[in-house]
C-alpha cells in the first residue's frame, strides 16, 4: 500500500473534540481547517484552526451536511477529514463520499462503519468471529407480535433497542411480559423520532452489569493492538458520566479474555483505524458483546493517560498508510485514569441542560490533571448542542491516588454562569462504594437520591476568607500604629 | 522507627511551589496552613490552603523568619513544615529548630543539609564515598594569594564559586591567569553581599559541559532509589531555563554509571527524603560531581512525568516514617518530559524582571500538558520576589513528540500585562540544534542573538480573524437577503 501524506485536515466537528484534533494536527505539523455553524462563532476551535469556514443555516445540520463539508474540504485544499465523534463520524455514506472525492476519511473503512451501524448485522458478524454475543433477535423487528414472540423465547427480562441508533434513545427495559406492549410501542416511536427508522431488536437484559469496553487500534496492514479496557459503568440513563482505565474491578483472567476476544475479532475482520468493542459483564463475569463504536470516543483520554499513546495522532498516521509504530508487547501501561464529563446541566433539576454565558471558568491544574475543554470565560453555551462542554481527566499511579486526585481537582474547578454536573462528580469521588470500587451500571441510579447536589461556591468562600484576613491585617497594623503613637 | 502520622502541614513558602504542596496535602487528606507576606495577599496559595497567616514586615524576611514560622506552626496545631525550595529549605538550623520544637521538618536530616550547604565539606565527603568530584580546593578560600596558588595548581581555566551560596551568585569563570585578581575579588564581594560570607572555592572549569542531575528518593530505613536523571543544560547565566527528563543525549553506559554513583553515595551517607546530585559531563563523558541539593527542586515535575511518582507526596510519607512504597525495579519510566520556567521578564531588555498586573492569563491545555502556576488573571506580580511565576511541563512518548507538544502548548500560552520569557521558549523549541538534541550549557549563550524574541500576540491575531469572519458572514447573509427581496 502506498503511503499518502496528509498535509491539511478538515475537522468536521465542534467543541472539545475539534480542539483535541486541532492540537493533534499542530503537533504533527499538519494544517487544520475548522467548520462552524452560525451560532458557534464563539467556538475556541475556530480561533485555533489555521483556517475556518462557516456553514450557515440550521446549526445542527451544519455539522451533518456531508456535501457542503466535502466541498469545503476540496475548496480549502484539504486532503483528509477527521469526523471526531457524533455527527458524521459513523456515517458509512460520508466515509464513502470522502473516498470518492479523493479525500482521506480518518477512520475505519466504510464497510466496517456500515456493518457496525447495523446492530443486528454486526452481532451476527461478531458471532462468526468468535465473540460471545448477547442472546437476542438477529433481525430488526418492528411488529409487536414478532417482538413479543422473540421476548418470550429469550426470556424476561429483555431490553428493546433501536436497531439504527444509540445513546440510550429508543431503549427500554422490560422486566415482565405484562409491560411489553406499552414499552415496545414507546421504544419504536422514539426510534422513529430520533433515527428515522422504528426498527428495534430485543435481547437478553443483563441486570446491573458492568460496562467494559476495549480500545482497539489497527493499521492498514492487519496489525491489531489493544490499548486495554475502560470501565464506563457510571452512567445516568444509559449515558456515560465517568470513565475509568483500566477497570478497577476486573480479574486478570477476564481482562485477558476480553483482550483476546477483541483483538482476534478485529484481526479476522481486517478492521483498521481506531474502534471500541463494548461489552457487558454480569456478576458471574459472563461476557456479552453489545456493540462496536467505529470512531474515536469521548472517553479516549483515559486510555491515552495509561498507555502514553496519542490515539488521535496515531489515527491520523494510520490514515496516511503508516504501520503502527509500536508492537503490543512494547506498550507500557501505568496507573489509573478517570474522566469526568463536564456537562452544562442542573443536577438539582433533573439534569436539565443549562445554557447561557460562562462568567468565570477556573480550571484545575497541577500534576496528574488534564483538561480537554471546549469553552472559556465569556463563552456562551448554546442550547442547540449536547450539554457536554468538556472533560476533566486525572491520572495517578494507583486507584486511591487517582480518586484523591479527582477529589482535589474537582474542588479546584469553578464555573460561574451556568449550572454543571460538577457537584455530582464531587459526591461520587467521596462515596465509599465508589472509593471501594463497588459499582456497576446501577450505581448512579441507586446513589442519586443520597447525594447532595448543591453547588459549593468555593470562590465565594475564598473571597470571604481573604476579606477576613485583610481586616485582620488592618487591625494588627492600626494597633501597632497606636502603640507607636 | 515509629511511624508518626502528619495531620497538618505548614508550608513555609509562596507561589507555585506552595500551590504544589497544598495540592499534595489535599490529595493525601492532610490539612495545609499557608503563610504569606503582606504584599502577597493576592497569592493563590492563600486561598487554597485550609488556613493562612500573614507575616507582616519585610516581604522577603517573612519567608525566612524561622522563629515566627515555627511559632505559627505550633499555634495552628501543625505537626510538620514543608519548606519547598529556596528560603529556609536548605537551612540546617531551621530543620534543627523544627526538630527541637517537636515539628517534623519535611526534608533531609539537619546534618545532611549542613554538609551539602558547605560545598567544600560536601565534596570531601562525596570523594570518600566514591563520587568523582571535580578537581578543586578542599577548603574555603578568602585570600587572593591562596586563591591564585590553588588556581595555578589546578590549571586554568578555573571557576570561582561561593562556598555558602548558589544560583550563580558569587560565581566567576577565569580563563587566563591575568584575569584572576579582578574576578576573584568581584566573586568574593558578591558572595559577601548575597550569602554573608565571602568564602569561595576554586575548581577546574569544564568547558561547555552538560548539566545532568540525578533525583534521589530515600526513606528512613536506608532504602535508596533513583528516579533517573534530568538534563538542565539549557541555562542563562547559570540559571536553569529548561529542564528535561530523561536526558535526550546520554549514552546508556554513562546513565548507568551516574545511577550507580548517586544511589551508592546516598546509601553510604544514610541520606533520607529527596535530594538531587548535580553533575557536569564534558564532551568525553567524564563525570564531575558539583553539588547536592537537599530539597525538592523547581524541576521535579519532569521526573514525576516520566516516573509517575508524586515526589512531594512520597516526601511527606517518608517524613511520617513510611517505607518507600516502591522498589527500584518496580519503577516504570516512560517517555520524555520538558519543563519551561515561565519568568516574568523582558527577553528584549536583558531579561530584566517585569512587574505589574496580569490582565489576561490563558493557559495551554489538552493531552500531555501540565501547568504548575502560582498566578492568574488579575494577579499582580511583585518585584520583591523571584521572577519565576510558574512552569509549563509537557510529556510525550518520544523526544520528537515532546518537542512538538511543547511547541503547540507554548503557542497556546497567552499572558497579557507583563512581559515573559515565553518568546524565548518558542524560539528554542523551533531551533534545529535543540530539536536534534545538540545542546550543552553554552547553548543559550550562543543562540540568544540569533533568536527573535518579539512576543507574538496570538490573541490579537485571533480577534482579527474572528472579525473578518463575522464581516464575511454578514456579507453572505445580506446578499442572500437581497436575493430573497
Amino acid at each position: 500500500m502506498k503511503r499518502r501524506e496528509i498535509k491539511k485536515i478538515l475537522i468536521a466537528n465542534r467543541g472539545e473534540i475539534a480542539m483535541r484534533i486541532i492540537r493533534a494536527c499542530k503537533e504533527l505539523g499538519k494544517k487544520s481547517v475548522a467548520i462552524f455553524s452560525e451560532v458557534d462563532i464563539d467556538g475556541v476551535w475556530i480561533r485555533k484552526a489555521d483556517e475556518c469556514y462557516p456553514i450557515l443555516g440550521d446549526p445542527i445540520q451544519a455539522y451533518l451536511d456531508a456535501e457542503k463539508i466535502i466541498s469545503l474540504a476540496k475548496k480549502s485544499g484539504c486532503d483528509a477529514i477527521h469526523p471526531g465523534y457524533g455527527f458524521l463520524s459513523e456515517s458509512a455514506e460520508f466515509a464513502q463520499m470522502c473516498e470518492e472525492n479523493g479525500i482521506i476519511f480518518i477512520g475505519p473503512k466504510p464497510e466496517h462503519i456500515a456493518l457496525f451501524g447495523d446492530k443486528t448485522a454486526s452481532k451476527k458478524a461478531m458471532k462468526e468471529v468468535g465473540v460471545p454475543v448477547i442472546e437476542g433477535t438477529e433481525e430488526p423487528i418492528n411488529s409487536l407480535e414478532e417482538g413479543l414472540k422473540a421476548a418470550k423465547e429469550i426470556g424476561f427480562p429483555v431490553i428493546i433497542k433501536a436497531a439504527f441508533g444509540g445513546g440510550g434513545r429508543g431503549m427500554r427495559i422490560v422486566l415482565e411480559e405484562k409491560d411489553f406492549k406499552e414499552l415496545f410501542e414507546s421504544a419504536v416511536n422514539e426510534a422513529k423520532k430520533f433515527f428515522g427508522k422504528g426498527d428495534v431488536f430485543i435481547e437478553k437484559y443483563v441486570n446491573n452489569p458492568r460496562h467494559i469496553e476495549i480500545q482497539i487500534i489497527a493499521d492498514k496492514y492487519g496489525n491489531v493492538v489493544h490499548l486495554r479496557e475502560r470501565d464506563c459503568s457510571i452512567q445516568r440513563r444509559h449515558q456515560k458520566v465517568i470513565e475509568i482505565a483500566p477497570s478497577p474491578r476486573l480479574s486478570d483472567e477476564v481482562r485477558r479474555e476480553l483482550y483476546r476476544i477483541a483483538t482476534k475479532a478485529m484481526f479476522r475482520l481486517g478492521y483498521e483505524s481506531v474502534g471500541t468493542m463494548e461489552f457487558l459483564l454480569d456478576d458471574k463475569d459472563n461476557i456479552y458483546f453489545i456493540e462496536m463504536n467505529t470512531r474515536v470516543q469521548v472517553e479516549h483520554p483515559v486510555t491515552e493517560m495509561i498507555s502514553g499513546i496519542d490515539i488521535i495522532q496515531r489515527m491520523i498516521e494510520i490514515a496516511e498508510g503508516d504501520k503502527l509504530i509500536f508492537l503490543q508487547e512494547e506498550l507500557n501501561f501505568r496507573g489509573y485514569s478517570i474522566e469526568f464529563r463536564i456537562n452544562a446541566e442542573d443536577p438539582n433539576n433533573g439534569f436539565f441542560p443549562s445554557f447561557g454565558k460562562i462568567k468565570k471558568f477556573l480550571a484545575p491544574g497541577g500534576p496528574g490533571v488534564r483538561m480537554d475543554i471546549g469553552v472559556y470565560t465569556g463563552y456562551t453555551i448554546n442550547p442547540c448542542y449536547d450539554s457536554m462542554i468538556g472533560k476533566l481527566i486525572v491520572w495517578a499511579l494507583d486507584w486511591k491516588g487517582a480518586v484523591n486526585k479527582a477529589r482535589r481537582a474537582l474542588d479546584e474547578f469553578y464555573i460561574e454562569g451556568v449550572k454543571t454536573n460538577i457537584p455530582l462528580h464531587r459526591e461520587i469521588v467521596r462515596d465509599k462504594d465508589f472509593i471501594a470500587r463497588r459499582f456497576d451500571t446501577s450505581y448512579l441510579n441507586n446513589k442519586l437520591e443520597t447525594f447532595n447536589l448543591q453547588a459549593v461556591n468555593c470562590l465565594l468562600e475564598e473571597e470571604k476568607k481573604i476579606d477576613e484576613i485583610t481586616k485582620m491585617i488592618e487591625k494588627i497594623k492600626s494597633s501597632k500604629l497606636n502603640v507607636r503613637v
